[in-house]
């Protein structure tokens, strides 16, 4: 964050958005009109008011951090969209590019010519370089990297290397080493010759020859000691450290856990390569939190909200194809019992209630499993434990909710039988769901699948066609 | 953190557990086979061998991070929980019962006696007190209210007074002020006469005599210049700062925009509160998605996989109730035409494929509106462009999987109609999702209340008593 960036609080953010679209509409507006004029002072007016709005627009943007013009480009329909980044493209194009949203990425980069990205790239370190690097076309990936000097190229090379689950992906390369037979005030000396220190410096890594690390110096120490005493004395050497391939998420936790500010990353040998930062952990954790949230909903990735229609259509198939054929399969199992239908037109009003309630218990059920499986709660051996008390919370609730419905069955429809049968497949229904969501996570976790994906239509399928099958076969076997 | 606990990566973290499993489970066996012996040596045998694996335990646990031991007594269940909680409590049963999920908090605090209590809550700082102050019974409250000195009670007071979501319940008091016109040495002078800097120190706080904030001297900045220089031409002065009332969402996102690890709270007045820091932040990031996503699935509270059945069934007992109540609207719906369905029983087979694939569809549109309002990304202006546009992909999508099944229900039952009735009534059924997709997150937003709670209820309510209404209604209006 460069220093003579504005910050802006949440409300602020707001009223500068409200600006933008002011100035923008103005700008419209003014076109429009001189658009409309015809003659020989068409030119000079265009000349003089058209471009008024737009100056005042980049004055507005210029100061504002990179993040917070991310989040402008962000809340804009397309063609404004690409009126303010023309506006602003020049000064931190790399950075804002980092900030913004992929879906709205893709839109800034395909604007761009090819020297205009590379001059953004260039702009940037290696790690973010590498974050960009998918979005960008492999002629400006290959311009940068020419461009280059070798250390960094190893790093860019290093960065694009990782998937984007690990470590590696996540870290950087700005750190601070010492050594660990030198003095805090040589230390303190070695600072002074620096013009700013990495971002998230909170601890200086202390290093041998080899750059093996030996210990982690806080600032917190360098700064409440006497300056005689050696880094070797104060170092700790009791910390949390990754390698490149460890899961991001497991050093999200370390980070929770135990609060950190940054982490050193090194090698298989203890060589110390780079490092993780926390500004870097909470972006993971947003974007696992909300790739989650996309997930059970069925959106393949991030929506642009101003996304054409086709876009949209693309993002969302995939998902309702899936529920689609799980809808049609629960439909053939209605369909084998059409007969006992049309003799009990009943059955039809109150299928959907147990394929429904079954449903969203089974959905209860899995969240918590797949969450307690996600803490580490759950050991192998937890699933009989699991089973016995989610059947036992199914039997309680297939007993209360199915009686009441049976009791509303047997009122609407005037017989005892079919309620007693309501009843009955509730409960069934009801244990099927706790069945399923205790087993699948758990068996994709025993298989190494994500216990997290894909359960919730698995187990929404698995109810609604195990409901119907339940209700209309006890109906056919008592009632017919 | 203080510095001689050990610090665990994950896979650590995993073996240790495995270590407190054997140990209990070993320490149990010995515990059934003492008792199982009768005659005079008894008490001697249990003396000896009885203690042997819980003293190994113990050993086992005591060097380990409060956060770590937090991690190992979710894991287990409630009887060895107590175990290992009984072993571990005296050392830093704080900062264990801050760490630990809600519900195993409870489970810990029941099991222990007020003096106890008591003593673990003085450890404690008035933030962290705060925090846990609600599930602590009311005396142990008064009791360490009674024991503190007056500053830190004016701090709990006021760490209590914040509500929840509100910047003032994740701010801490522990920061370091410096004044504007003393140089770079008196200020690392002063710094060295502390025994430690508060955790997560990247800045020091510049007050004026009456303790308004001024600017922030970034450590980094400290390090970097000459000792001579003034705080007050080397401090910054533009940074974010809050209010204790703020959003702490809106602080959350600031971090994040702004990649911070520290920032000021103020009152109204511009005087120095405390502080909010990133690992506070962290874990409201953390803690704000997994509501969220247990909302989602209907559950009250994180449950805690050990609870007993019937607390279990209280956790999920409204969001059934609610489920249920839809469903039999749903159901009278049906009830309705259960004439046509007579007439038609391949009615009763497709009617779920409609509603199933406009809950869906529905519930895609809703999660996309509600991130891009959370995102701020959606001006109330937008509501009828958003519309425009899921319209749009709404009427694509009806026609491609309309039409699929309209084919598909021609084909099984033969009648062109009735494939025609199909198609119509999936795509009207997906114009209705849409609709409720962009309109109940934007009319709840705009009438102030939250837009992403229950939405995902309300829109399946909708599309199931709508999408069966609209498809038999067709039917009986075309094929009757």
């Amino acid at each position: 964050m460069s220093e003579e960036n504005q910050l802006t609080d949440a409300e602020d953010l707001q009223e500068r958005l409200a600006e933008v679209h002011t100035l923008l509409a103005r700008h419209k507006l003014v076109e429009e009109i001189v658009h409309r004029q015809e003659g020989p002072r068409h030119d000079l007016v265009e000349g003089i008011v058209h471009k008024q709005h737009l100056q005042e627009l980049q004055h507005k943007l210029e100061p504002m951090h990179p993040a917070d013009v991310a989040y402008i480009l962000e809340a804009l329909p397309p063609d404004e969209r690409l009126i303010v980044w023309d506006l602003v493209k020049a000064e931190h194009d790399g950075e804002i590019l980092l900030e913004v949203s992929d879906a709205v990425r893709e839109s800034l980069i395909e604007s761009m010519a090819r020297n205009e990205l590379v001059a953004a790239a260039e702009t940037l370190d290696a790690d973010e370089l590498a974050d960009l690097a998918p979005d960008l076309p492999q002629g400006v990936i290959d311009d940068v990297f020419r461009s280059l000097p070798a250390e960094e190229r190893e790093h860019l090379r290093a960065a694009m290397s990782y998937p984007e689950d690990a470590v590696g992906s996540i870290m950087d390369f700005d750190m601070v080493t010492v050594r660990e037979d030198v003095t805090l005030e040589v230390v303190l000396r070695y600072l002074r010759r620096f013009d700013e220190l990495p971002d998230h410096t909170d601890q200086l890594f202390v290093v041998d020859r080899d750059e093996h690390l030996k210990g982690v110096l806080p600032l917190n120490i360098l700064l409440v000691n006497e300056v005689e005493v050696e880094v070797g004395s104060l170092m700790h050497t009791e910390f949390v450290e990754f390698e490149p391939d460890d899961e991001a998420e497991d050093a999200a936790k370390a980070f929770e856990r135990y609060d950190l500010v940054s982490a050193p990353v090194v090698d298989a040998d203890g060589k110390l390569l780079g490092r993780v930062t926390v500004n870097e952990v909470v972006d993971f954790i947003r974007e696992e939190a909300e790739q989650e949230q996309l997930a059970h909903a069925g959106l393949a990735e991030e929506e642009d909200i101003f996304a054409s229609v086709w876009d949209s259509v693309k993002n969302r198939w995939a998902w309702l194809a899936v529920n689609l054929v799980t809808a049609f399969v629960a439909s053939r199992v209605i369909g084998a019992f059409e007969d006992s239908i049309e003799k009990l037109v009943a059955l039809a009003a109150l299928m959907p209630i147990v394929a429904g309630i079954g449903g969203n218990s089974g959905n209860q059920t899995i969240t918590m499993i797949v969450r307690a499986i996600a803490m580490g709660q759950v050991q192998p051996d937890a699933m009989r434990r699991l089973l016995r008390k989610e059947l036992g919370v199914a039997s309680i609730n297939g007993l209360i909710w199915g009686s009441l419905l049976g009791v509303a069955a047997w009122w609407l429809y005037g017989s005892a039988q079919l309620g007693v049968v309501m009843t009955a497949a509730m409960t069934l229904n009801l244990l099927l769901a706790a069945t399923a969501g205790v087993g699948i996570p758990l068996l994709r976790q025993k298989f190494g699948a994500d216990p997290a994906i894909g359960g919730s239509v698995m187990i929404t399928a698995l109810t609604d066609s195990g409901g119907f099958f339940i209700f209309l076969g006890l109906a056919t076997l008592f009632l017919m």
